[in-house]
């Protein structure tokens, strides 16, 4: 799957996954309210108006992304309804040709691992037949618990040919309190990260490894860093946009090759028509006001990355 | 919740919660037959399948205990129709007066934060209606992102007069590969300890605060460590039994109140009738041996308790 990834940012030129992220208060009242008439103001309702906004935001942009990065709980607030439209989502995109990132953040240890292993990216056996519930193609995953978290989540991968993100250096403001804190000199997230490209070592597609890692835009130096730190691993970059990165902070997180990152922006792209910049599209149009948001992202990356070669 | 939880210890004498982790391989050949008849060997299938399982053991218990911990991945792995389980599970033990801690180790930033905690431990606004989708009553929650992802499950609790566990010591044997690095001398989980009980100062019930911490009981002399560093957070012991820990290793775990510490079996407890001490049982009373080998947990710990008072 890194393969298709990268095949994908190579033929879009746009190294970028939407934050599929949808929160109700980004839905246009024309969606809600027909959402609501038929389902009623119920958890059904709400995953039913989640449902159509993703469709049509994927419709208008699933031509210019490589993949998207659905985010778990913003459907699990919705209880099993939520959930239901997460895997349809999933599908959806799928159906697209897009490589779907679940951002799960799961992480737990042996037999449990396994389970969310199985029910994120593999299959789980029932009598003799075979299921893949969430069926998504990579997860992010959290690696406070050591490799007995991460190893039963990587014979997955394995077997499945998917992969995944590990957290390394987060996005938010307080993600030194526990990553930034030094251990024999140097910030617990380089020894996070070391590890995570040491799991990813045995285990590679044609040029980078599936086993990747997430390390925030809002800190260029750290991407600096990390970038030489795990040359084989690609960088899911989270934070760009609303929360502060831009295209030019962001080249260090590529190398030379013009590959190896993927930036995220979730509400930046999604609820694109509530900012001043992409208001004139109006809510009625709030999924191309995505696609011009997405474009203009684009360009930027793509820009940046252009102009560090020239 | 935490002075329920409280309550409830000192009236069944039984610092002790089982560990609802039930895997298809654990359950009964006679209820997966009845289940697969009906529904198939399908997602469905499975799920109803752990749903019987799950009730005949909370019907055989639930006066033993204070309290059970779903663990959310054993659900997930089946899908949508397991999470519907693991809600019914939530739901049902909540109608038992059980305290539900649900496992599900969920850690992101901000608003995604506050997604999961609206849909684990708090409501959701859709249109002018509130509802609580899985409606926990405690959560795991991985510290790894720092205050910004805690705070949202705190604000939540507050409200909604619920609580966390916050992973701080696992019971796994490579726990110690991020969480013993020690930090300016001391080991990474003892900062993070340090962390939960200041999150938990200004959350206190009348004894104790409603954000606890996990500390694995595999680890005994960290539990010491542990106990004394945060005495007023509650402290999730996982790895009874199955993983080692035994009564008389965890009685540092406690406070001299004798309170403090609430201690998981998951497999040892709901699989118990494939030990051969319970096997006396068969799977057709799988059960009773489930409610043997908590009686004779709760008579581990209880004793070790006693023993070290007298």
């Amino acid at each position: 799957m890194i393969d298709k990834l990268i095949a994908k940012i190579q033929k879009t030129h746009a190294p970028v996954v939407i934050g599929l992220d949808p929160m109700l208060s980004y839905v246009p009242e024309h969606i809600l309210k027909k959402s609501y008439q038929e389902f009623g103001e119920t958890l059904e309702g709400a995953a039913e108006a989640i449902w159509q906004f993703n469709k049509e935001i994927i419709d208008k942009t699933y031509d210019l992304v490589p993949a998207v990065k659905p985010q778990s709980a913003m459907y699990e607030q919705f209880g099993v309804s939520g959930m239901q439209v997460f895997e349809r989502t999933v599908a959806y995109c799928q159906e697209k040709d897009l490589v779907v990132i679940g951002d799960v953040k799961r992480g737990d240890i042996g037999s449990t691992s396994s389970a969310y292993a199985a029910g994120h990216l593999g299959k789980v056996k029932v009598g003799n037949k075979e299921y893949a519930p969430f069926h998504e193609d990579f997860i992010t995953v959290n690696p406070y618990l050591g490799s007995d978290g991460i190893n039963p989540f990587i014979d997955v991968c394995k077997e499945e040919k998917k992969g995944l993100f590990i957290l390394v250096k987060t996005s938010n403001p307080s993600s030194g309190e526990f990553q930034d804190r030094l251990v024999d000199g140097r910030p617990l997230y380089e020894w996070v990260g070391e590890q995570t490209a040491k799991w990813g070592e045995g285990h590679m597609g044609d040029t980078y490894s599936y086993i990747g890692a997430v390390v925030g835009a809002t800190y260029p130096q750290v991407g600096k860093v990390m970038r030489k730190l795990m040359p084989k691993s690609f960088l899911l970059v989270p934070g760009y946009g609303a929360q502060g990165g831009q295209g030019k902070d962001l080249v260090h997180y590529f190398n030379e090759d013009g590959l190896g990152a993927i930036v995220n922006s979730s509400r930046g792209i999604i609820a694109a028509y509530k900012q001043e910049q992409y208001a004139k599209f109006g809510p009625e149009h709030f999924a191309e006001a995505a696609r011009a948001a997405t474009e203009a992202m684009i360009a930027d990356i793509d820009g940046a990355l252009q102009g560090a070669k020239g």
